[in-house]
């Protein structure tokens, strides 16, 4: 492992998050977070945990740790990813059960202390909340209680879109009046379309091997979009580049640490719509490990807060031929090769946050799970016939992994959360290849 | 006018809605509606006024007035269209506003007591619950406030869901295990999804024309499709006939009045997202006619209930070579005549649901626009690129309507909802159309 250090256990007091030792902005030496501000927070690197005031990275070109990031090779997993973490023992105080109670699911800006924003935007993204049922019961024979978050109907259609509305108001907050990001899919639909909600500009970078479709969806979005010759790592380097040059804010998943921290609000969202028990397991697919540790992080926030007492199991779906993080967790080392699978949003030869990603898997008691493209198929085929949910390849993983679990461990009295991560009509072509099958 | 004795004025007591005259079921004449039952309800011809207790219709093959459905031409607009009114004077007294204020916009099933079904079934459907966070305010210099009302994340993408929800509880009450319907779109999708989320089957009739995408759709929620070697007039006909012979429920829009009323739950929507002051005009687009008559319908409920004083302004919106409701309008005559949009799902030769449509939109003191494809195309660019919502050709006919009224109607202080009917993913032919002009 990367390190154990990242994830503090809730008892071990010497260990409690703290505001000690803060690496300063040069200009603000004598700042002194965390001050009476109702938004203190640092960030942290995850690699050599050193620690930043907000000012330090925000206030500059560093998205990740800049010692560790001298370490780092273009197109490999990320070091120095950094987490960002709050006064806990303060708003310990504020977020009583009580309080909670009466905070509205899918309201991205809800816990409000707990985002690194320095006003409350909610209003400013109202239009922008998710659905607040997104948490669904499937009436089943066996594990005793089984649901699935459905991001199926979020803005974009995809998870994408907790990160995006986060990423897109610190860069309102910034001053910056365009976001830059490389991807392929997904991330640059999402980011695309809540820059437009919101009036800001997206710059994006894609292979040159992009799907039409995907394409489509970015352009009517309003992006301004650049292909590149060359593959997505090719564009992940450019749109850094990019973004320094034209001080454009940048939402390169992982390398911007607010990525993670929009995904936790899922965490937030299950636990808010989940009175009483929280759920045993929950199966999320893993492509570059960003959606995973974001629900990690929102589980620890909640566990710091003294508001839950265990973290769920994070059970991590990768396709056969896509499992770099599978595969480090077995070997404890990472090696590069091809990704090859039909489910495109988690088709990842070098998953950019591999070490967070292993390490929440680890520390919540979970495991993983590899399946089969066929396996995924049949999946979707099932969600959309039985559940009446039109769900892409990436989301049918994560059902598969379920159903794959369930065959050893028929009749359990778990309580289970299938995560849901995006829309099937963004992926014609693979819905296709189920209905000819039948 | 085919006529004007539908809708009453709320002043006009001698003609307010009665039980009084109902034709009765045979095997049950001596039922006594209303009884003390919570759902009292009564069916009316919109054409011969005829009344029809509900066992009259819902225990027969009945969907239409038998009498007027005698005089109809296949393929054309239907004559002896029903409505279903309800006991307005007794729930006039439940439904105070303190009691509406406690309502959550987004649940079909919330005015339980104004809808055609025997029992509350709100929690079958809790699933299949619209996104209550529906009408958007759009930040615009005038008018003075613009709304739309975003049914582009409903369950599975378009307006047709709050129709198909209420056709499968009623099909679930009257014990049929198979909804039928022909369709060449967004209706036969949305049943499809709906029967898969609730465990009915799904049989759907459609021309040999349809285009692939439609069909993927339908077919991941696990329909059994037909194709026909015909037009969509015919698929009309052979659904009715196969609904007929197996016993199924038959879905066919403005056929079915269950269609029409599910639909005017889009009114109640706007109705509790907006405190205070109501629109003052509902930009609509208009295909067959059955989105508009719903609106209409809500609203007028709503009216008779003394909840609000007047019914907002529908303003329909037709491509212009499908414009059949609004050439009727301005002759008073039905001439066939080959539609032809790229706007799908308001491309329609001979609006079944015609008279009542011309009715809703007169009675409600509107008017018509005509749109071209160009518009259409321009205003979905628009939309997606600045409000950041990826809107099908059909919900931007209404878009582009309403910037054609605005053109010689600037600087008004008026409060506008444009209606946004269904989602773009589902059509990305002529998203790509709009792309490739960029």
């Amino acid at each position: 492992m990367q390190s154990k250090n990242n994830y503090q256990n809730k008892e071990s007091k010497k260990q409690q998050k703290s505001f000690s030792g803060l690496t300063k902005h040069p200009s603000n030496p004598q700042s002194n977070q965390p001050s009476n501000q109702p938004h203190s927070y640092y960030y942290q690197c995850s690699t050599c945990h050193k620690k930043f005031e907000s000012d330090f990275i925000e206030g500059s070109h560093n998205y990740i740790c800049p010692e560790c990031d001298k370490n780092n090779q273009k197109g490999m997993p990320l070091k120095g990813v950094l987490q960002i973490f709050y006064d806990y023992e303060k708003l310990k105080r504020k977020y009583s059960h009580s309080f909670i109670n009466k905070i509205t699911p899918g309201n991205i800006f809800a816990f409000s202390d707990l985002l690194p924003l320095k006003n409350n935007v909610s209003e400013t993204f109202r239009n922008l909340n998710l659905p607040p049922n997104s948490l669904k019961k499937v009436f089943h024979s066996s594990p005793k209680e089984l649901y699935i978050l459905d991001e199926t109907h979020n803005p974009t259609f995809s998870y994408k879109d907790r990160a995006s509305v986060l990423v897109a108001a610190k860069a309102m907050e910034l001053g910056k009046d365009t976001i830059c990001a490389a991807s392929t899919g997904n991330a640059a639909s999402s980011i695309s379309g809540i820059c437009a909600a919101v009036g800001l500009n997206a710059k994006i970078f894609v292979p040159n091997t992009i799907p039409e479709e995907k394409l489509i969806q970015i352009k009517i979005y309003g992006a301004d979009v650049e292909k590149i010759n060359g593959d997505y790592d090719k564009a992940f380097d450019l749109a850094i580049e990019a973004s320094h040059q034209n001080c454009w804010y940048n939402r390169n998943t992982a390398f911007n640490p607010l990525t993670i921290e929009g995904k936790k609000s899922g965490a937030y969202d299950i636990y808010l719509q989940n009175k009483g028990k929280m759920p045993d397991k929950i199966f999320v697919p893993v492509g570059d490990g960003v959606i995973i540790s974001g629900i990690y992080k929102g589980f620890y926030d909640l566990l710091l807060l003294g508001l839950i007492d265990k973290i769920p199991q994070l059970i991590a779906i990768q396709a056969e031929n896509s499992s770099a993080i599978i595969d480090y967790l077995q070997t404890q080392k990472f090696k590069l090769k091809k990704a090859s699978t039909l489910a495109d949003s988690i088709s990842v030869n070098a998953p950019r946050n591999l070490y967070l990603a292993a390490e929440s898997i680890q520390e919540s008691g979970g495991f993983s799970i590899k399946v089969s493209d066929e396996a995924i198929l049949h999946a979707e085929k099932h969600v959309g016939s039985k559940l009446g949910i039109f769900i892409e390849p990436a989301a049918a993983a994560a059902w598969a992994g379920y159903e794959k679990y369930m065959e050893s461990n028929k009749n359990n009295d778990e309580k289970i959360v299938v995560l849901i991560t995006g829309c099937g009509l963004k992926d014609a072509k693979n819905a296709r290849k189920i209905v000819e099958e039948i």
